[in-house]
Order: C-alpha cells, then sequence, then structure tokens
C-alpha cells in the first residue's frame, strides 16, 4: 500500500477534477503490476495495475489507495475489470468519498465473491485525496493551502520590502514541489507588483505541470509586462477583477492570453467566497495562497482556508518594522485567535514547516 | 557520564559563581558514589561522590561532568582528594574553561600516575555549563537567554493586551524549570504595568529556587503594591532606574526589601551593557529575559543576548494589530538580520520551542 500511495502521489496535481490514485497487484509476494492514474480520461490507477501484471493478475491481490470505481464515467468502471481480471483480493485505502458512492464499489466486490479489505493506512491514503475529498463534500469549492515563509518573529520581508531570501533552498524547492501538486496558486497584486513573480513549478530533473496563476487585482492594475502575462508555461493567468474596470486594459490582458473574470466586492475587497465558488467551477480542486500579507488575512478571514503551510527560517528582525505574514484586524482575545488541527513540523537543514489544519 | 549530567542538572542555577558539576564512582561495573555541588561554599561534587563510595572508592573510576579543580579555594582541591581517595582512573566530560587552569587539574592527576580520559558527552557536558563558560570568559559578564511566548504569526498579545494563555501548560511549566535554572530574570516595567506577574519559579512537586528579578524601569514607576516588591521569595527584587529619580520613591521601594541601582542612559534607554557588568558584578552567571517587546528588541540591538527561546502556540491572530514579539527598528535587509546556530526544535504536546545561540 506504501509503494500504492507513493504511485498515487507522482500524479498529484494532474488528476483534477478526479483524485490521484495508485495500485499495485501483487501475486505470489511478488509484484507483478504497478499503475497510477495520469490524468482525467486516462485510465484508472486499478486499469493501469492490471494491464501492467497482464495473466499475473489471475488469482492475485489489488492494493489501491482509493475505493475502485462502480460506474460509467470517462472510462469503464474498475469494479468490472478487477472482475474480469480475476483478481481474487481487493486491498483499499480510503473509502470513496464520494456521498452518491456509498460503498458501492466495495459493495459490488463483496457481491462477486472477492475478498475485500479496507482502511488499510487510511491516513495516508486519505491525507493524499484531501482536496478531492473536500472539494466533493463541500460544493465543488477548492481546498485552499495558505503558505507563508517568515522569520521566527513572523515577518515576510524587512521595512523596505526586501525578502531574498528569508528561507532555504531546501524549503523553496518544496514549494515549487507543491506548487507542483495544486491547482492554481492565489496571490495579491500587491506581491505581484513588488516581486514580479513567474510562478511556475520548477523542479529539477522531473517533469512539471505549472498551476493556474490566480491573481487578485480589484481595479485591474497589473502592468502589461508582467511576467505572469508573458511567459511560457503549461498553465493559464486568470486576473481577478472587481465591477466596472477598463474594458480596454481587459481586452489588452485578455489578448495576451490571460483570463480576466469579475467577482463582487464585500467591503471594498474582492469577495473571495464567490471567487471559490467560479474557481471550483473551473474544476480547481486546490489552491495555494502565496502571500502576501492582505491576501493572507483576508482569505482567512473570509474562512475558506483548510490547511496553512508556515515555512520559517533560523532568523528574526527583532524589530516591529518589518512586513507581517498577515494584514488586516484580528481578534481581540487569545481564545479566539486561529488554531491548528494535526500540527506537524517538518525540518528543511534549519528551516523547518509548521503545518496544519485550520479548527 | 549520563548519570553524571543528570545528577548536575539537579543543582543547575543553585551553584553560581560555580558551575554546576556532577560526579558518579564506579567499581567492579558497579556504582558506588553518587554526588553533586549543590552551592558555593558546599563540597565539590567529586568530594560527594567520593565521600558516598566510601571505602570503595579505592581502585574505582570517577566519571566528572567538569574537570576537577586544582586549587584551594573555598573547598580544598579535588584533584587531592582524588588521588587521597586511590581512584584509578578519572573520566572527564569537559576540561575546565577557566582561562587560568589551562588543564592543571588533568596536569595534576596524570602526574600522578592516575588515568585520565577527557572529553566524553563533551557536548553535553559544555552545555550543561554554557552559562559559567560564559561568564568566565567575558569579562563576568552574565549568560543572556531572551525567551518568548507567541502565537505563529509572532505576536505575544492580541491588540488589546490579552496573552493569557498563548502557550499550554507543558509549555509555561517549562518556563518555571528555566527560571529555577536561572539566576535571574529580567523585563521591562511595561511588562510588570501589564501583567503584574510574581516571577517565580513554580515546579510541582519539587524544591525550587526563585531567580533575581531584574525590572527595567528607567523612571521608578513602579507601584508600590507591585507582586513582585510584595511577595514571599527565596530571592530579591531589583529595579534599575536612569539617573535623577525621585529619592523618596526609591527609599519607600528599599524598604519594602527591593534593591533600586542606576545605570546611564544611552539614546534614552538603560543602557543595558553597563547592566550586565553590574549583574555579573552580583554573581548573575545568567539571565533571563521574559519580555515584553520593547525590552526584547533594545537586548537584542544591545549585542547581549546569547541564547533565545521561542515557544510558539500553534495558533494565529492573522492580523497585524497583535503585540510583536520584538519592538523597535530592525534592519532594511534580510541578510543583516539576527541567525541563529545550533537551532533545535522541542515539542509540547502542540505547542513547540526553537531554541538557539545567536550567530
Amino acid at each position: 500500500m506504501q509503494m500504492a500511495v507513493s504511485l498515487a502521489g507522482q500524479a498529484k496535481g494532474f488528476t483534477s477534477p478526479n483524485p490521484c490514485v495508485g495500485a499495485v497487484v501483487v501475486s505470489k509476494g511478488e509484484i507483478v503490476g504497478r499503475g497510477f492514474h495520469r490524468a482525467a480520461g486516462l485510465p484508472h490507477a486499478e486499469v493501469e495495475a492490471i494491464d501492467d501484471a497482464g495473466d499475473k493478475a489471475r488469482g492475485a491481490t489489488i492494493y489501491v489507495t482509493l475505493e475502485p470505481c462502480n460506474h460509467f464515467g470517462k472510462t469503464p468502471p474498475c469494479t468490472h475489470k478487477i472482475l474480469k481480471a480475476k483478481i481474487k483480493k481487493v486491498v483499499i485505502g480510503c473509502a470513496d468519498p464520494n456521498p452518491f458512492v456509498e460503498g458501492r464499489g466495495i459493495g459490488f466486490l463483496k457481491d462477486n465473491g472477492i475478498k475485500v479489505v479496507s482502511g488499510i493506512l487510511e491516513k495516508e491514503t486519505t491525507r493524499l485525496i484531501e482536496d478531492f475529498i473536500w472539494y466533493i463534500q463541500n460544493d465543488k469549492k477548492p481546498f485552499v493551502i495558505l503558505k507563508s515563509a517568515s522569520t521566527l518573529d513572523g515577518r515576510i520581508a524587512t521595512s523596505t520590502g526586501d525578502s531574498k531570501w528569508i528561507t532555504n533552498e531546501k524549503s523553496r524547492a518544496h514549494v515549487h514541489m507543491i506548487r507542483n501538486e495544486v491547482d492554481a496558486i492565489l496571490l495579491g497584486s500587491g506581491t505581484l507588483h513588488a516581486d514580479d513573480p513567474s510562478l511556475t513549478a520548477r523542479i529539477h530533473g522531473r517533469q512539471t505541470k505549472d498551476p493556474i496563476r490566480v491573481v487578485l487585482d480589484t481595479g485591474l492594475s497589473i502592468k502589461e509586462d508582467a511576467k505572469v502575462l508573458n511567459q511560457k508555461s503549461t498553465a493559464m493567468t486568470i486576473i481577478v477583477t472587481g465591477p466596472d474596470v477598463s474594458f480596454q486594459k481587459k481586452t489588452a490582458i485578455e489578448k495576451k492570453g490571460a483570463r480576466v473574470i469579475e467577482v463582487s466586492l464585500k467591503n471594498l475587497r474582492l469577495d473571495l467566497n464567490e471567487l471559490m465558488i467560479k474557481l471550483g467551477q473551473m474544476s480547481v480542486l486546490s489552491l495555494l495562497i502565496e502571500g502576501g500579507g492582505t491576501v493572507a488575512g483576508s482569505a482567512l478571514r473570509a474562512g475558506i482556508v483548510n490547511k496553512v503551510l508556515f515555512f520559517m527560517a533560523p532568523k528574526f528582525l527583532g524589530s516591529s518594522d518589518g512586513i507581517p505574514v498577515f494584514s488586516g484586524k484580528g481578534p481581540e482575545l487569545i481564545k479566539d485567535a486561529f488554531e491548528l488541527n494535526r500540527m506537524n513540523i517538518t525540518r528543511f537543514d534549519n528551516d523547518f514547516l509548521v503545518e496544519g489544519y485550520l479548527k
């Protein structure tokens, strides 16, 4: 199952609106087939693994990270494939989170005399598709991850705006990994103007997929020579504006290949909840918010954040004049602070990442 | 040696201006004597351990965390005691850091035919007396530890000043342990007015020693009913003022048992370097700075901080209006930020402590 999890991980970020899934076929104590779902429309993991196993699938056990599907979609149901291949036993990571499925895949297999064990490495297999689970159970709204890179005293830049580099190369490489695994990245026009980032996923020696870039730009102030509008990328750039922006500018931006979408204002700011619905409709299952402080603060207070990734470097400004991780007004009492569940700390040499889920 | 280290640790904070030391006597594979230096003026660890071993010390090995002394002080030299007890072998953690000693203890032992091994668990035994080492090698200035308890976004209180409690009980219990191990605690009058803390060391089920409380109070604004002036404690309270404070108020404070000392001003703030010299003269080897942000920032910029302890809770305010860990003006460039060496992370349930030494 551990191998199935890592096979699935290879396609994380490539399969939306499907979840990433991995499968391994084992016969007589030997691995005879491996597979993972590569992208929507392509074969499911079980099919890949069974085809890989060929005749050896007969009487074998298949390990699959997610309950096999039992319905006709873009591809025929995997349960039928398993039955046809004469697989004897199916070991499942986590059950299908789709409320419409309700264990029908497992039911079909059992009804047909196949032995089924479920809940193996359930934590890992669930975490693998946490974005998909959230999306499917919450009106197709994206799973939102908020990322920051700060000093130990909570600053993302000095008073002059200098932020290169707070975190080390290993941390930054990990951010590129995450970008490769999400469907879209969100940032504010402030960060865009300050850093002019490219926001692509660059991983040494590996095929990558850029995430969709979503820029919050209420007044459509983006410069036409901004990197996100002028680079080669496998993904598009979306500029989110409020109502009543210049039609001319909008047309100019769209000519450059970007898409401009409009959302309503709420307290003079772009309505992020409305944006989430729109992005969800575009099959964005997972969204990474990459700063700055204004967007981070607004996203938190809009209640759209599911998970945070706080990268921290072993340094501090020792002052109150650096740029803080979050802007805006906070709670008056500590008991009303945002709290993390299932917190985890990972070290990247002397940097570390605090990861957790919002309560 | 591990046992000697933990014996020594029992008296950490009780032995100034001496270092804490532990010793274990082993004969024929069996522990026959244990000892540690309990307080200045009382027997050294080696003497305690050898006396504990009695006749069994003859031909035995003694493990001692620090090179045995070879000079007559308040007690006779331990090297003589070892020789007299007919100890055959001495295993030493770290060499005496006193520049005047220069391995004379080890030399004496070797000259007298005793086998000596040095540098065993050197890292741990050195760390145990890091404050003493600093003090003795730096003109008797205290080893300064800066502690904060903050949210993940670097806030020690909300905008209204609420800070109870950011960190959990385990973290706070650990702070009491540290208070028990240092000679003095420093805080600013701002924190004193806001929190009216007692700053004693309270550890469940264990004898504790309160640290000396040092309050920075330039204008002598402390209220006469402040807890630090009116509580039972094993240690005194020192109020540090600038020049020209009210003689009457000073007398009133001193009548309550506190000591009022004066230091010069530097850029309108108390000169912390001058204060360090004065505290060092009072045998303060280790000083814990316990906030608030103004004192923390000033201490950093005065260059007196050796080590930091950043306790962090799995929460964040998500705003820019909370009270930051540090006040004051910081560097303009990230490359000029304060950096930590030998960083270590310890978890206290979901809180964690980032510990490190200033470069």
